[in-house]
């Protein structure tokens, strides 16, 4: 969505997957829009249906349910919240009202509220429009899921795009100019002029129905599931950003909203439901997004998780380049590497790297890696695809591992594999 | 060296990772160059050099000796490979041969002899420079690493170039033109004119020396080496194109050399030698190349290569997009993914791509799974990062899984995933 209203996707229906015509023609799928389920009758296997257009109520019944009410954005408990030029995004309708607002009302400063991924995008896709933009987010830093000095990259980064940033305060109050319009926000620091405020400090899961029916809630109230994505409630099942999932590092309930998951869930879901037995094995947070020109990812666990699940976490940060020096199109990118100090598991991994750096490609091998277990000294020999225009000889993953081996074996940084190109 | 003789890279001198001065200054190395080594005492621990220059010889003591002789062009046995227009491609002064004789001699009709990677990159290059390339290939197909279904891809993009392909076709000869220049090389098929013939049918391991001093060949006749790189000469050890490794899924002995495998195996010698005891454990055959606008590559085994390690290899195929179609930039891969029938372990995958595509991010990723030996089913779970300037939301190695789970469950293609974005 942010890249519909950044204008990088001229047409908001490319965003559907899939319309509820194409569900039905291609997989006989009856897909109902503007109907609410109001209930969940779990005892006689039936839902309560409203059609929204001509407010009918119907039952309507089942052998297996699976939730997927998905994740709200929170808004948080300010005065002027309820403003016209105050969003959330979260929901396609959303896009297309800012965009109509943006048309509408040709507001000329924004302020983001949250300085996390969706702040992070909508902060390219406003200034792509030409307002100007301040995040304003709680925490001390941007990102907040990466560590302060991968953080303080991206915010020197969006500093140099010309978007301000009031770092370490709450949004207190927003307040309406008068004449139909906003006038800013107040925060503790002062105000901020704003004729666009966007709320952007995350989501919480859509589970009212789950409780109302009496089924289990989870971690950040999340609809608790299994590997096979089974509720508490027999024939009830949840996928999705509304359900939990296990951290597979850790093993330690968690939940972690992303399409990527989603989609996951959904067909262990559907085979779960069909009688298949397939395991979701869980997640470890992986997740990138892009601002401007940089590349921000990060995968497993940061090191105050990492001390907390017992580890002993050693940690080396990298600059590297993406290509020899010969050969055009490089460009840089800062790794940070987490394993533990002990059996060299590899833990978890930050990257900010230019977009040109195809930094994603490293964060997805170290994905991987970090996935299935592998140690730092596994790592230094894992056999990647080199030529010229994809990478140096020896990639950047590898260098972070030799440096790590380095390390943990106490042997110096390492350091001599950077200059070589 | 293709991008020196190409133009993509201006000067010859980027292309040397370090100087001999580089070496004293940075690490205190001494560097010998236009120094041969005729001989090896074992022995004795010594070496025999000269010096190219003033032909003085002497002997040099050694602790332990490392092998680093790497590989020679192979030249086909045939009339006129000696003739001036003739090249191989191996070391750096032969692309300054090369770029000098088409800057001198301004070449208008090039044949390139054999198919494989450094084939496919002179074929852009000698064609960015305006020359006409024809390939000859003694293999039926191009790429001949490859599947033919994957090299036909290869090969229609090629001609679309303006390559001509003569396939099943060796070189019989190549011809003077009588007034100093070629007129070109001779195949069974027929004569085919030439300015310029370049021979790249592959390398062979140098190892003169090795043998002489009684250091213990293995296959391709590559100098035989432990994990800690050992030769079976004590204190004689070998890295790089010279030394054989082995294959990480079979466990067999093999020999390819490469420049991602020199630099680990460099790094593992160097530690072995000084008492460390870190053991290469292989490579599993990752190599990627771009020939114009394509991305070709491939790691693990292909099908005849798991059937004969007595795997029962399941073949799928997928082409897939890079992005969701609303996103700008995408484009298509094809990816053929092997795995055991049985177990479902990942064996191999082939992967062409449109450069911007991205294809190596997704051969990389399946190179690092087909390394740990993750299973189909494993594969479809991997936690990869998502947003839309980086992949479809199921990436297209995971959609490949999902097909591969789907073949083997006997269930059907699970080709639905394929048409969501």
């Amino acid at each position: 969505m942010p890249y519909f209203i950044g204008g990088v996707t001229a047409d908001h229906h490319n965003l559907v997957a899939r319309t509820p015509a194409e569900f039905k023609s291609m997989n006989d799928i009856d897909v109902l829009t503007r109907h609410e389920v109001l209930s969940i009758q779990a005892e006689d296997h039936t839902v309560t249906v409203r059609d929204l257009s001509s407010g009918r109520e119907f039952e309507v019944p089942y052998t297996r349910l699976l939730l997927t009410t998905g994740a709200d954005a929170v808004v948080p408990p300010v005065e002027g919240a309820g403003l016209e030029g105050v969003f959330t995004l979260r929901r396609l309708e959303d896009s297309v009202r800012i965009k109509e607002f943006i048309s509408g009302h040709r507001p000329r400063r924004s302020v983001i509220v949250g300085g996390g991924p969706i702040g992070m995008e909508m902060c390219e896709a406003l200034a792509a429009l030409g307002l100007e933009v301040t995040v304003v987010e709680a925490a001390g830093q941007v990102m907040p899921y990466l560590s302060p000095e991968m953080a303080s990259k991206v915010q020197a980064r969006i500093e140099a795009e010309g978007v301000s940033c009031v770092l370490g305060q709450k949004v207190e109050g927003i307040e309406a100019d008068g004449r139909g319009g906003l006038r800013g926000v107040a925060t503790a620091a002062g105000d901020i002029a704003a004729d666009l405020v966007l709320m952007a400090v995350g989501v919480r899961p859509s589970t009212r129905l789950a409780s109302d029916a009496g089924v289990e809630l989870g971690v950040k109230g999340a609809v608790k599931v299994d590997g096979r994505m089974r509720t508490s409630v027999e024939d009830i099942f949840a996928a999705g950003d509304c359900a939990t999932t296990s951290n597979t590092i850790t093993g330690l309930e968690t939940w972690v909203p992303l399409g990527s998951t989603s989609r996951k869930q959904g067909r262990v879901a559907a085979d779960s439901m069909f009688g298949g037995s397939p395991d979701f094995p869980g997640v470890q947070g992986t997740s990138a997004v892009k601002c401007f020109d940089l590349t921000i990812g990060r995968t497993g666990l940061d090191q105050k998780q990492a001390t907390d699940a017992g580890f002993l976490p050693a940690v080396v940060e990298i600059e590297a380049d993406s290509l020899h020096e010969y050969y055009p199109g490089r460009d840089s990118m800062s790794l940070k590497l987490l394993a533990d100090g002990e059996s060299g598991r590899l833990l978890g991994a930050e990257i900010v790297g230019r977009v040109r750096s195809i930094a994603e490609k490293r964060l997805d091998i170290l994905a991987v890696a970090i996935g299935v277990g592998m140690t730092a000294d596994d790592l230094q020999y894992v056999d990647l695809a080199y030529a010229p225009p994809y990478s140096t000889a020896v990639d950047v993953p590898i260098i972070a591992a030799n440096v790590m081996t380095a390390k943990i074996r106490g042997s110096g940084c390492g350091c001599d594999t950077h200059g070589l190109s």
